[in-house]
């Protein structure tokens, strides 16, 4: 709310107010301002105000104006010189997509999107809970028996044991044990030999990553999906290729087409409670994909992040094949302490040395301390139960976000299951998450989940931060006015 | 030791101590084994003994017969496939070293070897102090203060707020703002918004490579140096440049040479305490390093993973250059708790945004309890008195090291100062390496430290575990036998 009271003129606080969120990547390069009609009736103010404003942010290169277009967010200059991305036959499927154009598409704007997206979960927009979050509220996984767990191994003997050496370079013995455990029971047959911890899930994608690409090298990626997955990947140089994600499982024609014409090395895949999505593989899919990767020779990796709260018996890609040519991926930050930052992964025996050697070179070990207080809740079963009492409640939460979702006009593309909802608005989500943005609500806009970022009426909505009849009367409102 | 009495064959024993040194990379693929006579003389068993040991070894794969040169290590074969290097034009130097020929060299071995010293770290060998080791001995770093910071941030209040968000994206700003002060107190001018923590010093370095280049960028590097730095710019697909390192700094001739034919956008320097010669850079070295890298448009990063061991005064890169085009790296693994895995880089402002997105795209965030507990400790002075006591019993232990090395027939090749001395044992240091793992120690040999492997008779020794004299009577029988 811009106030007349202020200090500051409210051409300041207008331009103020947009230059924080450009600088914080709420509004991303190349995102168009509203027009100065549009802004001066949604702020209450003249349209020389919002001119003046705009020019403030002209002036500190934070905006520039395209003839007869309006004022758009200026790409930030980049230190590092773009090389032309590598060479790619620019054939067109089907079903109408192009890699050549998804890649110069990608090249062009992938990596701030994506990024702005994770930036957006570090600022706090205001005191609301977020709709566009990716976790779960911190005071859904409060619990005493964490503190405890840490009590008991940061005694100052224990504590010197986990501190003052570089601990084990596969991760903390007993947590691999007990990661060991848990995975037998989704079916994953794994021995504590084949798992290495990592600083979150998000380290282990880039460990394997890492370790089976070479930059260039294609890799398939599902789409919609998450996009820091995107960015990593773009970052690393490598070819990504789009396979759009349907609700039993991915496309598995485009798949076919893709390895004949590219040979991807890898196919990445959020299997069970897919992101955006949640939608699950099926038993069918899953086997149809572990034959394609064996005809053509590819690896997976199989992110299974939302496995604490996924469906019982949800098949995964790791249990059909028994670790042979798939990795898992899973870690603790849904569910328990974002902050540990532990992850692990689970892989075939022959390529345990060479994931381990990148973690090695990337981190040298992890914190044992914390791992070894993670295992202590796993064994004692306090873990098992804190999960349930989560899936509970997150169930309850659902059943009130999707009724409040659908009363406001939203209808659900996917069968409401696990975190999130993905949702059709009717209206163009960019634009409605800018808005929502004044209201000091952060949205997840469908073109952050997809490869191309074309404009698209879908968001994504967390399910525990969506319970609230205020948020969607306000959503209503909002999008009324669109 | 083989023995006779043990319900394992002599034979068994031979094979299985050569079987586990394979495995655990404490011999590396292409090393050779000893001749069969040399062998049976050894461990005083008879030369038919040795011949069914190593047709064991031969059996499982691990070693092959070349002929008339013997058996030698297996090279494991890789799951990737390893493309053909960049094209890089082979000039030779006046000083007859050629990129050529290096990175040949370097493709086949590198990152094996790299790993080799690693994995060195984490392989108990024996209970004996290891001279090839990288860090302080466990119990020099006991303290009683750490196990107070923790338990200041792990009261069940805290460890909520520390633990169930994903905490700040630059780290605890506590400790950037105690790390600003630290910095200060060495003239490197960094604000707590330029300073970025990592999960140790190695990921530092990682996520500015990553940051800085693309793969197939050239980058300077210092030769001898840190091979696990090697081993990561390898991995990454750069191009490295050795740059010999004298004792006032780099051979400034090589560089500047390197720059009209290369322009290379990084060098990679351990400026003070180099390793592993433990040389300090001059500061018209340094002078003369800025000037090069404005003239030559390179960034530089400078690693200080030493500066707690470090003369007063020592003149940093960094300092000289106010953080304009350099990167300051360091950490805590060498001086209080390895396994915290605490690192920080300082960047010029223009970077800081995407290096933060490095990090976030590689692990996202890094655990703020360890980081707030270290950040306590810095703020009370602990820390500082800490340190202090470490120099001081270091001082003590290099002079009592650098007695016994001499008197055992090593020639310091530089000036012993910090952690490590290079010395020169007049034989080489590969096999004598592997002679004295048989007597229960871990020496890290010169070849390792040099990008092209090539035989030397240099090793670094770790002077805070080379007090001993038995280690040093050892050396000398095994040295003289050779």
């Amino acid at each position: 709310m811009l106030m007349k009271a202020s200090s500051q003129s409210l051409t300041e606080q207008l331009a103020a107010r947009f230059g924080e969120r450009i600088r914080n990547r709420l509004m991303v390069p190349g995102a168009r301002l509203p027009s100065v009609r549009q802004c001066a009736q949604q702020h209450g103010v003249s349209p020389s105000t919002v001119v003046a404003a705009y020019d403030q942010l002209l002036a500190q290169g934070l905006v520039e104006a395209r003839k007869n277009r309006g004022f758009f967010v200026r790409e930030a200059a980049p230190v590092r010189v773009e090389e032309a991305p590598p060479s790619v036959p620019g054939e067109t499927f089907a079903n109408g997509f192009s890699t050549m154009h998804f890649l110069a598409a990608r090249r062009a704007q992938a990596p701030v999107n994506a990024t702005a997206l994770i930036r957006g979960m570090f600022h706090k927009i205001s005191n609301k809970p977020q709709p566009g979050m990716g976790v779960l509220p911190p005071e859904w996984m409060e619990s005493t028996f964490m503190s405890a767990a840490v009590r008991k191994v940061t005694s100052t003997r224990a504590l010197h044991d986990f501190s003052l050496k570089y601990g084990e370079p596969m991760g903390d013995p007993a947590l691999r044990r007990a990661l060991a455990q848990k995975l037998a029971g989704i079916n994953v047959p794994a021995a504590p030999e084949q798992i290495i911890t990592t600083v979150g899930a998000t380290h282990a994608l880039d460990i394997v990553s890492r370790t089976m690409l070479r930059p260039g090298d294609p890799v398939m990626v599902e789409e919609p999906g998450w996009a820091v997955e995107f960015a990593r990947l773009d970052a690393l140089g490598m070819r990504m290729l789009p396979v759009p994600r349907r609700a039993d499982g991915p496309d598995l024609d485009v798949m076919a087409k893709y390895c004949e014409l590219h040979k991807p090395k890898l196919y990445v895949s959020v299997s069970v409670l897919h992101n955006p999505t949640s939608y699950c593989l099926t038993p069918g899919s899953a086997h149809r994909i572990l034959q394609l990767a064996n005809k053509h020779d590819f690896h997976i990796v199989e992110d299974d992040t939302y496995s604490h709260i996924a469906p019982a018996h949800a098949p995964r890609l790791c249990a059909l094949d028994g670790l042979q040519r798939t990795i898992y991926v899973s870690g603790f930050a849904k569910i328990l302490a974002p902050n540990w930052r532990i992850g692990y992964l689970a892989a075939p025996t022959s390529l345990v040395e060479q994931l381990l050697d990148t973690k090695l070179l990337a981190t040298l070990t992890t914190p044992a301390l914390l791992e070894r207080a993670l295992a202590l809740c796993i064994e004692q079963g306090q873990f098992r139960r804190h999960a349930e009492r989560i899936r509970t409640k997150l169930d309850a939460a659902r059943s009130r976000s999707v009724k409040l979702a659908m009363n406001a006009g939203c209808e659900f593309v996917a069968e409401p299951a696990g975190l999130f909802g993905w949702v059709d608005t009717g209206v163009d989500t960019d634009a409605l998450a800018q808005r929502m943005l004044d209201e000091g609500y952060l949205l997840a806009p469908g073109a952050l989940f997809h490869a191309e970022r074309k404009p698209s009426t879908l968001m994504r909505i967390n399910f525990a931060t969506t319970q609230e009849a205020g948020f969607w009367k306000k959503f209503g409102e909002v999008r009324r006015k669109m």
